[in-house]
């Protein structure tokens, strides 16, 4: 729902071949945006209008932006106005990504009347002043346990801009694969993915970069330690602890670690991280974290043969120490950093001020690391992949819907720090065949959630929850159903969810647009 | 695993170019036979062979069958004996349907070498004598909750033959959609299923059934009755009892049930029945059953009287009455019935005895019905749609492998009566997008676990599941992962689930097939 929304009585038409967008000043000389209106028309054109009806037409709509600056970064301005009238509607924004999320907004908007066969606009004319509550609306996705097709992600950020959310947040590594390839270090890929055709080039992560750009989605890439990593040292031999009695690295290779002791681990995260930083430019890094596990550090003499050298009394001080010297790196690159809560619960005096503490592990963490000071990013409600590899039971969209993501008992100041939150779908048990179905439509609830707070009706919320999962479905994501089809009303409204159906329906081809 | 195998350390060698099966006798006049040879030529050598190493290869697999009999029935024989030695290979079996089973073994013994791209067989020679422990290994589908496209379905039979599994349990309607067409009440589908393009032709089910017939998998229909069936009344009029107290159509549909005590309910019934037995020749019909809801005959004043005239002095009495009724009629097209188990627990004293009771209400009901003398299929542990739906936790595969479906306490004689299981898929949550998701490949190790008894360690279990898993991913069955990659010991064996990313993969095309 629009933060702000006047509507009138009024139906518009509109035919395609009497509409058109019209870029102009500067926006006309934006790719980005010019690509997007191009993809837009195909988006709303889909259908088979067969019927041109009269009445008065919807047949121009003038964009304009403040600025076509296109470097995506976190915090950018993604603030829209969009009126619609007789003849004339207009989207002015800030940036160009409020004009995308403008565009969206029309295109669900402009609905196809299944029974006449043609475009119409109801309850014109609109003002719509809109702008998001929380400036971080992501999904999580996990390319270590399983490999995903460069395709499966393009898809994704799709789906992410049809829900004006603006976060991929890619967990490229884990302890079973490390797939993304560096050309500093080209063995880290080539013997550390599960094959040499896992392997993400770096081509390839510049055409998810920039179809994301496309979109108005930044990719945060997530690079996990100083656990989570085992596969590190099938390519780069010294990085990691060789500890075998507490987990051989046959059977409990997750519990693997860096070698917070080693300076040759620093150095390569100096080089490392630095080229990482050049092939994701969104200028935030999430570098994990998470799941420590000190028995390792505890059976290695070298490791305990350091602390007492170094005056170092306990493994939770050595794992600040570990975090201290990674987030100087960060600092180097000028990069902002994010990790999992454990960075925050057990280094905060190491942490720089300018951290975003990611919270997994429940709301509690949350406020406490608000009131500390940090900006936080909240995914502990969000985890998708719940009742499947983890057992216990689904999240339910409805109990994200219901939820909202502001903790209690925060000041103003304090509640500016909740940037947002982030679905996560961890990978044990996903692979192209369902990611998009685990993620979709339920993340989309939690997109609409960050974006304002804008409820409505139990019964409205069901048939929007329903539309939007049948809008993906006809742009091609697979999402699953909501409910069966009777809770549309209206049986004609039954057949959007299988527009596969629908004789001359056109699916966009958004790789493409 | 085979009910028996014997094997031996040799290796062999397969190439396509040398290789060709050959149907002996009765078994080349198979037009069944002659397309499962091309189908599993195409499943089998969908790799890039490169390389055809030096060594004894098997040549040729000579296929006999005593009879090719292409009535598929309940209960028909599936047994087949397969042997591999040097050049020869031989598949003998009663019918057809154990020839199929044979093949599928066949396809899983040829494995692709990953590293030397050439087809072999280890551990040769085979001695491989097959039979099911259970008759009735099947997966229901729901198409009244959301409509499921005919290649979706297509799509389920090829899976179900690839587990050896050999029903496809079609519950066709429910109270929200009758989407399958009737000649003899054409509005029926017309007006009851959800669009006019959400309806099975006649054609369609045809397709269905003989493309199930071509993998040895039956198709079992049900008309979901007395209640369940809302959908029914709005293109035949005065089938459904007008119940507004206790639940108004408009918002409790789900609760509306057919007017037990109306004539003309039975007349509907006896053309319906009798036309649906033809297009649905397997000779099984399931005919529902649960989930009445009396509050509605309660509430209906002719229903009272209808009671008070004839005697009937409860309504579980005039529940067996319509029971009683709808399988005399089930009687006179010599169907064998089958139903859900609460028309046991109310109306066993009506029931013939050659009923299958579906049991989904837990294991006591099942070894109840069997002691009573009844044969049963069993579901109650095997919902695949838990977790999602239904709330609750997801079915685990470890759970549906490590259960026995056969029920305690059973003389050899009551053994008998167990006819096996099947996952059941309900529809509510469930479309094109996500039903393989959701049934594969859990309905796959149900498929095993009633195949045979032979379990293996669970590590074994482990391998073999996932194997089976990525077989079924490289035949385009969108299967879910077991778990991450690095579950396989052999980094070459981690390439199989993601066959697209291999040059030169040819997934076979199965609707040509």
């Amino acid at each position: 729902m629009p933060n702000s929304i006047d509507t009138g009585s009024d139906v518009l038409y509109v035919t395609p071949t009497k509409f058109a967008f019209s870029l102009l000043g500067e926006a006309s000389r934006s790719d980005i945006l010019q690509k997007a209106v191009k993809r837009y028309e195909a988006i709303i054109f889909s259908w088979n209008e067969t019927n041109t009806p009269e009445g008065p037409l919807l047949t121009t709509v003038m964009i304009s932006v403040d600025s076509i600056n296109d470097d995506l970064k976190f915090g950018d301005d993604e603030s829209y106005i969009l009126t619609i009238s007789e003849n004339i509607g207009t989207i002015s924004s800030p940036r160009i990504w409020g004009a995308l999320h403008a565009l969206e907004t029309l295109s669900q908007i402009i609905s196809w009347n299944h029974t006449h066969h043609y475009y119409n606009i109801l309850h014109a004319p609109y003002l719509i002043q809109d702008s998001p509550r929380f400036p971080w609306r992501g999904v999580m996705v996990d390319t270590a346990r399983n490999f995903l097709p460069v395709d499966t992600l393009l898809s994704t950020l799709d789906a992410l801009s049809f829900n004006k959310m603006n976060v991929l947040h890619w967990h490229t590594s884990d302890a079973e694969a490390v797939p993304v390839e560096s050309k500093s270090f080209p063995d880290l890929a080539k013997k550390g993915a599960y094959s040499e055709l896992g392997i993400y080039s770096q081509e390839d992560v510049q055409r998810i970069v920039t179809y994301g750009l496309y979109r108005g989605v930044r990719v945060v890439p997530e690079f996990d330690m100083p656990t989570h990593n085992y596969a590190y040292g099938l390519g780069v031999p010294g990085l990691i602890l060789d500890c075998p009695i507490s987990h051989p690295i046959e059977t409990s290779y997750y519990h693997a670690s860096f070698d917070p002791t080693s300076e040759s681990v620093y150095k390569f995260l100096e080089v490392f991280l630095g080229e990482m930083s050049t092939i994701f430019p969104d200028g935030v890094m999430h570098v994990g974290g998470d799941e420590v596990d000190y028995r390792c550090w505890n059976e290695t003499a070298s490791i305990i043969e350091y602390m007492q050298e170094n005056n170092i009394t306990s493994f939770p001080e050595l794992y600040a120490y570990f975090e201290k010297r990674v987030h100087a790196i960060l600092g180097t690159y000028n990069l902002i950093p994010m990790a999992w809560d454990e960075v925050y619960t057990s280094a905060k005096s190491v942490l720089p001020k300018n951290s975003i503490v990611h919270v997994w592990r429940g709301d509690d963490t949350l406020s406490k690391a608000i009131k500390d000071g940090f900006r936080v990013v909240s995914s502990s409600d969000y985890y998708l992949n719940n009742g499947f590899d983890f057992g216990g039971l689904q999240v339910q969209w409805q109990d994200i819907y219901n939820n909202d993501p502001m903790p209690q008992g925060l000041t103003p100041d304090e509640q500016k720090l909740m940037l947002g939150a982030e679905a996560c779908v961890w990978g044990e048990e996903i692979n192209h065949n369902n990611i998009e179905q685990r993620t979709w439509f339920r993340a989309g609830v939690l997109g609409e959630r960050l974006w304002s707070n804008q409820m409505g009706s139990e019964a409205d919320v069901w048939v929007r929850v329903m539309k939007q999962n049948c809008r993906m479905q006809q742009r091609g994501i697979a999402a699953t159903p909501v409910e069966n089809m009777q809770i549309f009303p209206r049986r004609d409204l039954r057949r959007v969810c299988t527009p596969f159906l629908i004789p001359g329906y056109k699916q966009p081809d958004l790789r493409k647009l």
